[in-house]
């Protein structure tokens, strides 16, 4: 049976998920729901049962028949040599499977020999804080990106099979070369990773009473240094010329700031206009570059006005604060809380479209809320 | 009259503020409703009509009376020389500004031969996207931290008046020296801000089918990016030795992250375990760096639990959840909302002490939100 024959149109295929963990159980969990019969497979009996008990499909050791489609969903270091088994034990089935860097496995498949006209991966980039078959959901690519990233090997059925698996959960799928998906994961993931954790790193030189002027900027530009790094070690290690090459280019740039500052430093009078100069164009790149980040469920960005409400700590007056905001028929944008320092209040910020701004503040002051525009 | 006779400990000191804009307006209003009798000066007759009109106190040229204290609350550029013609035009007031950065404005006073007895920088750490006098909040400083700065050879009471003064508004306030406060804001504010411009930028260099990758990580790295590169380059000049310092600790950090990649990408194999190691090390120093960030309300920081729902994009929604969980009898520590691309709903994290994540998961349920702990 030839690829092309597996695509029947129909939600029959049948799926082969190696490695149960968050990716793999979810991705099983939401399969079985669609219709499609799903084995599991995973090096630990114990975790493929776990999977099997939260409804992600059968073990594998169970269904005698052939997948048409394999997803390794197994960890960074290990899916090419487990996609290139998988190649060679069911030949007839196509492959795929989801780590977060393409070109580094399929290179690796190409060495090995594999046939890959049945290869094409793919990138679900739905991540949560917790790892594991107990943290997964059947809903959780609903609305997430999911890039499919065939190379110029893959045939055109197999690059449609595994299209069909991602569209049946949900997402958005978005069809690159494993080049492309790459480089663009570098710019979009891997380097805002770094910078985070360079920018917190840096407050291990603080005594505490600095520390503790953190405001919302810091907050937000830092959250994600929180992540674990055997993980982004592996994801890293993975992407090294594409993370290289867009940090060198990052590398630059902050020469040319720290260039400024020391002219600054050293003549701070008029034989620092172009080290001023300098300063401005790092920032206002930073509006250009951070203009192009789409807005809400995708959308062209879009400048919203922001409401800000005074809001008590206590339970439940968040909650009414935005069931008043419902009741006045205004769709919030985004929403976000700022905390004072020692303070029993936060801030909320609401965004909403600019014709809604006046009429939401005029209802929030009657029902007594201390609102500023 | 000494500085020192200034300190009746009542509400009687008369406060002459200039500069006209967010900052002195909102202070203007908030020390008028505190008691205290205001005068307003900016070089911008209307301006300084404006915040008048607006609350923030008397003009200034219709009071006979000399100040106790002036605010000097100009741009960042012309804070030296501002604060110097009013150390001299009043020879018993104590003068205090607000720029961001301290060293500079002393290191300026000093050299100009200015009474630095009776001068004592602050930082009210109190800004919004917006400026000018419209955009002021009389409550803008509550809840917030403000530094007071003393140079050595300010006197204890001037430091005491100005602190007087600051508390009045409602903010947190700290003590500390002009080069404690300089290096501090230099890592939680200065470098934060170069290092989401640096990655918003590169997001120039992408097609934008590849930005359209952007999840909610870069979405916090980069929001800051927005900021107005004016204001910057005036912050960013004046506080250049402290600045310099932080980012050449992060670009000889960066360096090492670059050299492991490099290492990786030419020798993937066994010679590059040192650089695995090094980028483990980097995420590392990064979770050390931002768990030393002050939890809510400068409490210590706390891991809190996450429950995930499912939230419908329509007025009102969000609303009704927030009700919901109030009625649960559970406090929310913090909210975040992530957005599904192309999908009507988003995603709303709600972080809570971990003893209630499983009650309010039950609750919730219970009432037909698709939650996940």
């Amino acid at each position: 049976m030839s690829p092309a024959a597996n695509i029947d149109g129909q939600r029959g295929q049948r799926v082969r998920i190696v490695g149960t963990g968050l990716i793999g159980t979810s991705l099983g969990m939401a399969l079985s729901r669609a219709g499609f019969p799903v084995s599991l497979d995973d090096p630990s009996p114990t975790a493929a049962a776990l999977a099997r008990d939260l409804g992600a499909g059968a073990l594998a050791v169970t269904v005698a028949t052939a997948p048409d489609v394999v997803v390794v969903a197994a960890p960074p270091d290990v899916v090419a040599a487990v996609a290139a088994a998988e190649l060679a034990r069911w030949p007839d089935a196509v492959v795929t499977d989801v780590a977060s860097v393409k070109g580094a496995v399929l290179a690796t498949l190409r060495e090995a020999g594999a046939d890959l006209s049945r290869y094409v991966g793919s990138h679900p980039m739905a991540g949560r804080e917790r790892s594991g078959a107990m943290a997964a959901q059947g809903d959780l690519f609903e609305g997430r990106s999911w890039v499919v990233a065939p190379g110029p090997e893959a045939s055109a059925g197999a690059v449609d099979l595994v299209r069909q698996i991602a569209e049946a959960v949900g997402p958005v799928v978005l069809v690159m070369t494993p080049g492309e998906h790459d480089a663009a994961v570098a710019a979009v993931s891997h380097v805002p990773q770094i910078a985070a954790s360079l920018v917190a790193s840096r407050l291990r030189d603080l005594p505490s009473s600095a520390v503790a002027l953190s405001g919302q900027g810091i907050r937000d530009v830092t959250r994600i240094a929180a992540s674990d790094p055997g993980m982004w070690t592996q994801i890293l290690a993975g992407n090294a010329p594409a993370v290289r090459a867009v940090l060198e280019s990052l590398a630059a740039e902050l020469a040319a700031v720290l260039d400024a500052l020391r002219h600054l430093e050293t003549d701070p009078g008029e034989g620092s206009v172009g080290a001023r100069a300098a300063l401005a164009r790092a920032v206002a790149d930073g509006n250009a570059g951070h203009a192009l980040i789409p807005g809400k469920h995708g959308a062209a960005p879009t400048t919203y006005a922001t409401v800000v409400v005074l809001v008590p700590d206590e339970p439940g007056a968040l909650g009414r604060l935005l069931q008043d905001v419902g009741e006045a028929g205004v769709n919030m944008e985004d929403l976000r809380l700022e905390h004072g320092i020692g303070q029993p209040f936060g801030l909320a910020e609401l965004s909403v479209l600019p014709a809604a701004a006046q009429p939401l503040t005029t209802a929030l002051r009657s029902l007594g809320w201390p609102v500023h525009e």
